[in-house]
């Protein structure tokens, strides 16, 4: 899988990122149908709600990043969670 | 956002493809210290629940992939949606 070299290339090469857990969350929405309703804002919410579930996560620890073109948008979510949760 | 061009370039060029909306998902999961639980595979159903609020969506229209290494995990949903929901 490609990705996997991807999120390996991106990783912050620090010695502060070594003792740090990160959970990266990336949604693409392709819609050819300009008139079907874009639901990415809601399901950002729902996921962090999911995450919520799973570890302990403040609102500072989340990066969010939104970008849109004409058929495409892109949500990406960053969580950076402390040693010990 | 550097994602946004590998979404774009990652998307099939294909005359069906037009007529299709796609909605991806990537969570990568980066742990440093191995003894933390891996709740990934929890996390995608709860991520598939979720997309079930918004669209129809049958387990034949979802593709998983899950790749793993020592302290990163990738996984991937991919849903084509039919063009009318």
């Amino acid at each position: 899988m490609a990705l996997l070299d991807y999120f390996r290339s991106s990783k912050p090469n620090t010695t502060a990122s070594l003792a740090k857990e990160r959970l990266q969350i990336i949604v693409a929405h392709e819609r050819n149908d300009r008139k079907s309703p874009d639901y990415l804002p809601q399901l950002k919410q729902d996921i962090l709600n999911v995450i919520a579930k799973y570890v302990k996560v403040s609102e500072e620890q989340v990066s969010v990043e939104f970008d849109q073109s004409d058929d495409l948008a892109v949500l990406e979510l960053n969580v950076t969670l402390p040693d010990q949760h």
